[in-house]
């Protein structure tokens, strides 16, 4: 499923292409670790790491290579939007299982349970959604001793995936450049807590876009006290809930710069 | 300060100016009931049916004739913009004190009781804020003997007040060819309540912009059985809530018509 995602994005016939459209988004579709080959094909950002994660139930999700690897990636591309002006970033990921490492990540970094951080996704059946509780409680407990003593680094290489490195790498580059960064849902924000972890003035670039339904979300939100711009009930993932903040984050900057002030208007306060 | 901020819309440094030239959206000022006399100044629609209502603590707020004369304005403007081809339309008001008339409306029409109904408005004191729940309380009392039997045209005639009938007369337009019409605040969501009760058919095309702070909105939701799209905590009123949702209701419908289905786009459903 998710190879024939990524071809629909590239056929423009996608949620997010739609949007970003609409809203004036560039887009620009990133492969870091899809399992699958795409060949040469155009439109696509060929950067893949590695086809798919290691299984953390056995070992560290990636190795020290790939997981830099994917952090310059995302640490690369930010730079290159920041070198051709951009001033705002979204973030987004399509990918299949990915809910499962952010979990995963979320009970590391805040020291939940794998029982408050874990949701349905994109819809698993009761038997499958207690057997991914499961699989989050082991891989944190394999890898991550205790939230206060686990590194963001170490956290990202065992029990993130690739998408997830890219998207911190981006937050990290956004950062380095003074560039807003827009948070879709549940993946990215985990993405975005790992880089404010590694880089704590990440914290000021933030803005969370849409309110996932995933109950970790709201666990990494309450941590990088963050309140997301919507809450629409949308469980689409790709950027959509980042690109349609956008307009909204546009209109606050319009009425900063634009609006005129009470006494410029010649507008009586009302009296203290 | 109504007639200041009307200058300042004419002037176009009011938050609603910015947000609507951000947004393409068509904006008119309509004066039907401002205290204050503007001549023939350009750019406002010229249809004061009153300078201010009366004192609903003492008599019906508006005259048979004068009720009449403002929804039909409301209801002229929106087949004009039914006639010029537009598909949505947003109303919002700006006028000291209408709140009042807004909770007022909201207890005729839901049975509340003023304590509930009645919120701060623009940030009135403590012991205004007695007296405002006081007055009505008392203009409920006097004009509408219980919810079950009062008519919406008295209602809105005895505690209501221009602006909330012309944009009463707004939205029955706007059934009657079939426009969407996007609220504002609690105080269009106060007329379009008196519209629907009028006619049933307006809530089919009613979509709430933004959830307004004010406690009476949230009972007049209820009675209407709508979600707000945004809740960004604005206490602005103008219009801007309706304006702010105008691009995500956009987004959807360029999602429904735009997007691939999964099959169009050779994805693989889950099994069911």
């Amino acid at each position: 499923v998710t190879r024939q995602m990524v071809l629909n994005f590239l056929s423009e016939g996608a949620a997010i292409n739609v949007l970003s459209k609409l809203h004036n988004v560039a887009l620009h579709v990133v492969d870091v670790g899809v399992d699958a080959d795409f060949g040469s094909i155009p439109g696509l950002l060929h950067h893949k790491v590695r086809r798919g994660t290691r299984n953390m139930l056995r070992e560290p999700a990636m190795s020290e290579e790939e997981v830099s690897e994917a952090l310059r990636i995302g640490y690369q591309l930010g730079s290159e939007a920041a070198a051709v002006g951009r001033s705002i970033l979204a973030i987004g990921e399509m990918g299949i299982g990915n809910t499962t490492a952010a979990s995963a990540v979320t009970c590391a970094l805040t020291g939940a349970s794998a029982t408050l951080a874990t949701g349905r996704g994109t819809g698993v059946e009761p038997a499958a959604f207690a057997n991914k509780v499961r699989v989050v409680e082991a891989a944190v407990a394999k890898h991550c001793r205790s939230a206060s003593t686990a590194e963001p680094w170490e956290i990202l290489r065992c029990v993130g995936g690739l998408e997830i490195a890219a998207m911190a790498g981006m937050v990290l580059a956004a950062t380095r450049h003074r560039l807003v960064v827009v948070l879709d849902g549940f993946i990215s924000t985990a993405a975005a807590a790992l880089a404010a972890a590694m880089a704590p003035g990440a914290l000021g670039y933030l803005i969370a876009g849409h309110r996932s339904e995933e109950p970790g979300h709201k666990l990494l939100l309450d941590h990088l006290q963050l309140t997301p711009v919507l809450s629409l009930g949308m469980r689409l993932g790709e950027g959509t809930g980042a690109v349609l903040a956008m307009p909204l984050i546009e209109s606050a900057v319009a009425l900063y710069h634009q609006m005129a002030t009470f006494s410029s208007a010649g507008v009586s306060e009302a009296a203290p």
